[in-house]
């Protein structure tokens, strides 16, 4: 099989790692690559890790650029997708990596977006229950945000087994490559490094709804979730501790065993042997999530930590592992479990 | 006053952060410095960011060593300033920057370090209600934990105004000083730059008890605490994410006016204004800490955070700030607010 | 004596390192602060670090707004100092923390600079020959680029004792604060972390005239310097490489002889022991120099190396120091030689 | 084909990163790993970024271990490689990535590692003029050393077309992974986040006598070195600053003309378009070298600049490429030219 792939904005962070992942792929063929502000220009200037594509020019991201291909990536700001969305046929493939289309609840989206809601495509989280079907031969994907593929990977196996309280506390540190490649004052080098603060705080963030919306199916109850972000100064990586009140009777025993369940078989989750703790540094470019479970028997409480790339598994490795799935691809291909560490 | 003060473990992180602000106090007068495996080198070798004392040598830590000083500080390996402080006399100002006086209660001890209690000192965190009065004129003082400070300060207004329910949730991460100069390959350079990693997860960090212990304290009655530290990317500094289901009634202006009632007059705790966000970079080598308060209303919790210098108000500097009290000097003499930023 | 001193561009690094030295100076009380686009804000939200002026608000640039005070910091982009500076009276000081005074070449200022020359004021590097007396008095201060503080630093002595040939190889490394707070996409902290990079290779920063103009004045014939700069991942600090093929007769203990004799009596300037190298960590934030010579035999080269923090010696501290000596002051007043490490 | 590899000291850096890329190698089947300290550990534990492996157990590093492999690759410290490849049989490819066989000149290696010189294996710079055909279908292949590496490919070019004097001066800035993995106290991350410092100052550098081999060869004539290594704030990284005089008559045209000549085929080296300088974050991950040349009119020096990756294409992508060249394999299997960045 040969894909043929667009990706519209890759010349950002989003879209550079994808254009990193698909040239890894042994089915993919890199097709038209757009930019707005950016067009005309060489992608070597933009993204110079990207050798083999230093020559390529961006072009406008106009349905003409884009059409012809088996699939078409939108690596685009939030709100973007849809207009761009609307022009491509039913029969191309479309992968937005923005989160235009990953809230069930037009409510939610309108509170925490502050525009009309687009609409809901299959949720790009294969490990969820149910989601690997809903994804299997779709022509639209959503791909989910940086911190709900963390928190939801984190935290789901707890509600499914019936373990922990529908009240979610979650505290999650962030590598700069999250907040994106427009400049601005905070984002400095010069302020970031040895540095960490909090933003987003009170249950502002934007990705709060999509946390509530998949621990909640998880749960089959209501889970509500009160979400602190903190950007800690390295590029990439989500750290997310994730805790909740133990249900009645939970025990370090139920809590492993109910994670080993959901685990057992993913190909990208990696529950860690007890004792061991997930690091940043140890999925570093790769797709894999480090995943360890505790139970704080003092406090009576779940502790559920992940580990994620947030450019590879938490954006664009998501993108290729959901598109593997919609076109009938081994859902691994192109994709590795291994990092790039120390 | 001129205060001869002595340093045993002037090699290390704390004792050489205690000496850089001992040189900036004007009515100390640096005595006998002591190490162990150290003894006899110079101290320009060990810390070179002290230059005046460059050609100072260390000595071991002995009782005729320290002997002779108006104030002993401990800045050694919990465990170890029992035995040390036995042999000072009951005239001399002993200041223990280690665990071993800082808890109530023994079986908190015992159950958290695995030896005998040794006792209970004068606890060294002079904004916490009816500490500052304990301190004065005091020749024992406890300098608290680095993370107690920043968790503690974090935290306890919303317990003395009775706004947060007891069981606290509480992540935070420290830069790599908090684990000392004893050189482990987690903590090289390779391992800790780009990564984020939790550790002593579930209950089980010795600081867990002397959070408790405070928070109960103010709460008038106990607090649990479910306490996650991470280690970040940076040097120096804490940044405390502490939460707690709030109490029914509570509101943001209710938060925000307990606080600002807590802080009004303290010297060293900036209540930032609304809007603003504790970042650890402002505080870098002072003695000042952030703090900010939020109500989440979705999710009913109080979110608190403070940023400290873990090695400054969270070790050195709050030790200072009690060998002041104790002395009867002001208590923000030789100390500062300002940061080194960027 | 009580010297009222005004901050024109507070809200940069420059500026705001010049605020924390200048709330240390016993002598200094801190009158007007203005910036251009910031004129209005908060100095608490601009440079969150400094609490005690957390409150005051930042005025225009105006002559009516400076005036008034005993001396004058311009800490403003390149070649918008002289337009203030024309404004201010004969009899205040004005110390400009810009290049635009510092050279003496008018045909090297428009090569650099493109602009017409505004002038030659003296040079804000006390330790260099001459340079005090030139200072001391002086109602007008030019303080030296960063790179050409620590290069002249590192190479001077070599010069003036005609140990070393004249032609000067000097590679630095910067922390990005060097590089200002204007955000732009290579300084984003995604981008400088774990990444080292040179900039302006090829004879042309603007810093190069400079060197140029200092070490050949200390050898007495020009000097040719080759320089590249190159942006390392930390916020401060520079540390300069600097070589030159040895004279005939050359050894190193005709090399030590000649840094010894030139520091023996520099209150900032430290000469390493033997075996020690600088490191940029052990000044952060103080105004301390590192200094360390090295007689490579086998390639017949003088190597000197040199660690300043940019912001502090290299622009502030140095600022603070020329101001001293322009006032009749100890010259080491306010200044501290004690880092912030770790 | 099936290649079937064991790599003795798979606990260190070098031998983690060669594992990261003989598991992406299409020929490669990992076979036995061994460790000395580390024997009987799970490399889970040890490399927890390599996923794919956790589960296997070090073994001892014995000849019976080791039999049975086409190639064995030597990660071990300098000084160890000897013995063990003596016990190795003629026909399996050895593979050092120590130091024991890089030099030709006994009397250099005495001089610079103080034991009897082992020997000379074919070096595996494949870029280097005549390097290939020496490798192609070797049984023994002397990995260079990470600096040489980035020095080589920086300045050759200028050296085989003659248009620079053989005095060579170089300002080198690694990353910390290139001082390995055993703990040492200025190695920590406290100690080098924020801080650069220079390190085997004055020609002491054990990669100085193997880089004047290297530039002696291409410029037919030896070439003195003056090497200064620093040790830069990331974990991974090479940037080499090289410059020499310029010989009469060169130009900026007839430099780039050289350096175009000499990388046109190459398919690791990226000689970048003019403006654009190399940085090492580009070629995290990748066995890219990014190139970069200027003339330096004023001062009349070559001014050539190399970034790769130390642990990549300066060690175990090396080790990789080379093995593919004695395996007559194509020689970019299983090798990337694709950063991992930001």
């Amino acid at each position: 099989m040969v894909v043929r792939a667009a990706v519209a904005g890759a010349s950002g962070y989003a879209g550079g790692e994808l254009l990193r992942l698909l040239l890894a792929h042994p089915e993919v063929e890199i097709g038209a690559l757009t930019g707005n502000s950016n067009a005309g220009q060489r992608l070597g200037a933009l993204q110079p890790h990207l050798l083999p594509l230093a020559g390529r020019v961006l072009e406008p991201t106009t349905p003409e650029v884009l059409a012809g291909h088996d699939v078409v990536f939108l690596a685009l700001p939030h709100g973007q997708s849809a207009a761009v969305a609307e022009q491509l046929g039913p029969d191309v493939l479309v992968v937005d990596m923005g989160a235009d289309f990953r809230l069930k609840d037009a409510g939610d989206w309108e509170a925490f977006y502050g525009s009309p809601h687009a609409g809901t495509w299959p949720y790009g989280l294969p490990e969820l229950p149910g989601a690997r079907s809903a994804l299997e031969g779709s022509k639209r994907v959503a791909v989910p945000g940086c911190y709900p593929t963390a928190v939801s990977l984190a935290l789901f196996p707890a509600y499914t087994a019936a373990l922990a309280e529908p009240e979610a506390v979650i505290v999650a540190s962030s590598g700069t490559s999250g907040a994106g490649k427009a400049p601005k004052p905070h984002l400095l080098g010069s302020e970031v490094m040895g540095s960490m603060s909090p933003y987003g705080v009170g249950g502002v963030h934007r990705h709060t709804p999509e946390m509530i919306q998949n621990l909640s199916a998880a749960a089959g109850e209501r889970v509500s979730v009160s979400f602190t972000p903190t950007l800690a100064p390295m590029p990439r990586g989500i750290l997310a501790t994730c805790s909740a009140k133990a249900r009645p009777g939970v025990s370090a025993q139920s809590l492993r065993a109910a994670y080993e369940k959901a685990y057992a078989d993913e190909p990208f989750v990696h529950l860690l042997p007890e004792g061991q703790w997930p690091a940043t540094a140890s999925v570093h470019g790769s797709n894999a999530v480090q995943v360890q479970v505790a139970y704080d028997a003092a406090a009576g409480r779940v502790i559920a930590i992940s580990a994620i790339d947030n450019l590879a598994k938490g954006t664009a490795g998501g993108a290729v592992q959901s598109m593997n799935l919609a076109l009938g691809l081994d859902e691994t291909t192109g994709l590795t479990t291994i990092g790039v560490a120390p």
